[in-house]
């Protein structure tokens, strides 16, 4: 994967994504070994527009390995869009560092990106552009599953709320559809049904099924994991249909009773209060993991487009994985 | 205190407070021995609002240490509060770094963030919310007095300007009353004396004693410390009144004249000129020397919080401290 | 050079000029030998304006030979700027850091940021003030042409666009007037051609001479070097002018036919459209090589300026350029 650009997942061979979850599974059980994986390295995150979660994330995963970060963050780009076209800053900035991590309004960029750091073989990483699509928000997903199961396949997985616009929840479908042998249950009202081309996608997905309901409590009890989604008030064509709906697409405790004791409740965040809040002590709370496991994906990412050896991952997975 | 969140420094036991000030002593001395104590750690600043100085007291505190630092100032956040509570804020950076350090306009964000960050275990230190009261500052004062004179106690202490406003003396005459044995000075125009709590508090305090005075050239001969405030205008009820009291609060190297040679000027900065620029060659003058000893009072508690033990240390205390 | 601020490039001798050069080349081939160079120090990038492209490369340099980085870049600096002058701010910033980097709107914001800072011991690297000029630019460049023809004497140098708004072109003239022995081409519109008092610096130095000409095709085989600035529609008194003279500083693949094939295009960046980014891909494009040589070169300003030695380049220095 050295110097590879992730513009989307369809970027990683799902050999790649394994190996990305199995060197997650590493880091976090050998913080002190991958300490200075990338030591001298430099990430430049280019966020044209704010996403302070994800950059978080991105800068915490290279310091993490020992790397370094400079970058911008929405506010502070004035100079760098001065008349400046988004592959002479990429140019510019591959001049620099050693990967770049970038988040841009505009469905494109990233791809537009990836080609202008090629000339220098610098790997860029999609940190969103347009509709909010980042493939690493689907690698902490994957991660987050792995580590409740130590799988991805053979469960059955509820996406709830809004699955229309949802881009998350899409790219989650996709790419487990790679994987096959996953039960989808599509939780939504009406006027937010997953869109036909995903139903496609699962329908040619080796050994998976889905089901299309309204109501969560209705089928809780089935879940090994509930992916929550928020559902926007601008959605709806009306009010009324907006406040009738909205209780039913809401997780709280009296909802969870009815749950497997060991289903997993994940969600892109932030939430608004589609989880009510105590939801958060119950073991089941896996959304915060979530945002550990998304930093633990982009450690593992960032350290194989840059080129850099885990210590000790290959003894570990020969011993750990694949005996 | 190893996560442990400091709120105020009633979070703080007195001899918690003399542990740190003599860890800022012997980092003062031990750069290099301490260059690595908090390698691989990683400090988050949170600041809702801009306070350029301290966040970047902060930064270099943890940088220093060996650790990394992410974070937002103000103009970034645009993202973070997009419909998201300061809980669920800190709960996700919670599982990304080991130590927050926040800002927040408003009074009660530092208490809600310790309790949102306990869950997992993370220490959060208030850099100030609401009327800019952070432990900090005081701690930043308390290593200035005692680099200047050995110790906390025993002392002239003068305090200047606006007294009824500025938290910054209220929390340093409230923990040097926790300590005992100071004599206060309080200088002030009649409209913004100390208010009567801060008062009552040097009342109980143990061998505490204090006088209330308009004009600081009568006696600034007396002072060991002299604490510096700022003299707001908007404070007064009209322009004579303030026009009229201002130079009374307002040092120069002619009031300086009157003043013990070993006499130190201390000011939480910015000043605006309250202080003349002529005194700031003068020895006496402590002020920027504040700052580095806040950034070494905040290397001293984030290493502390994080847990990780200063190298040699123990040792060193034992020799030049107890000794 | 310890402790040496550099306000403007006449802070350097030209002795140190090209050590600087040769620690450049040093660092490009040596960068492990490097990284533990400026262990445990701070630079404090304090930009008063936002300047992404060298604020970026500031960090970087400090990055990479393994010291830290604080600042703020525009947007944050709400808090400095209340009521605080430039002198206390970096009074301030002193007792935090081992070097700062400035960048001001206002010419000789540099000047006082370097005395303010002498009281510490501290130096401050002018990052542009006023009319945008900044030494490291200079050195930059000469950096680019030094790594293109092994020297930046004995050479044709052209200088094509707006000779008389372009700070970079003035700065370079005079500072490669210093070494002598350079013949310049000036190309420029009648509007925008070279002031007086850069000739007359021509004039006065050693073995140079210099032509002024309006068309960059008709001189362009003669030239070893090509330095493009933009032409800034603002500049003509009306839209026809600039339309007629437009294209005759355009560089592009057709105007490169007639070039030597080892002459190396520099530009400042950004570029709008003067250079078109078909010539990207022409070996003789130099101008993202000086992005990374801009880089090089702050690496050894910073280094030399906080005082710490390279790891093994005065033995190299020895070997390699006075052998």
């Amino acid at each position: 994967m050295v110097g590879k650009s992730v513009v989307t997942l369809d970027d990683l061979t799902t050999s790649q994504i394994v190996d990305l979850l199995h060197k997650a599974q590493y880091i976090e059980t050998h913080r002190h070994e991958v300490a200075h994986t990338c030591d001298g390295r430099v990430l430049a995150t280019l966020f044209y527009e704010p996403s302070t979660r994800t950059r978080l994330s991105f800068e915490t995963a290279m310091l993490r390995l020992g790397g370094h970060v400079i970058g911008f963050a929405g506010a502070q780009l004035s100079s760098v869009t001065k008349g400046e076209s988004i592959a002479d800053t990429v140019k510019t900035v591959s001049n620099l560092v050693d990967v770049i991590a970038m988040r841009h309004p505009k469905e494109g960029a990233a791809l537009v990106a990836a080609r202008a750091a090629k000339d220098f073989g610098i790997p860029v990483i999609n940190a969103g552009d347009g509709g909010h699509m980042h493939p690493t928000q689907t690698l902490a997903d994957l991660a987050t599953i792995t580590s409740r199961y130590g799988r991805i396949t053979g469960l059955t997985i509820g996406l709830c709320g809004d699955l229309t616009f949802g881009r998350t929840v899409h790219s989650l479908v996709e790419t487990l559809c790679r994987f096959g042998n996953v039960n989808f249950v599509l939780i939504s009202p009406d006027e937010l049904k997953m869109p036909r081309y995903v139903i496609d996608r699962i329908k040619r997905a080796p050994s998976c099924t889905y089901t299309e309901v309204r109501d969560l409590a209705g089928v809780i009890g089935d879940l090994d994991v509930l992916y929550m989604t928020r559902v926007q008030k601008e959605r709806f064509f009306n009010e009324d249909d907006y406040l009738r709906l909205r209780d039913t697409y809401i997780l709280d405790e009296a909802k969870l009773q009815l749950a497997k004791p060991d289903m997993a409740v994940l969600h892109p965040l932030p939430r608004v209060n589609e989880i009510s809040v105590d939801v958060d002590h119950d073991p089941r709370a896996a959304y915060f993991e979530q945002v550990h496991n998304g930093m633990l994906m982009r450690m593992a990412l960032e350290s194989s487009v840059v080129g850099d050896t885990l210590p000790g991952y290959e003894e570990w997975k020969n011993e750990e994985v694949h005996a």
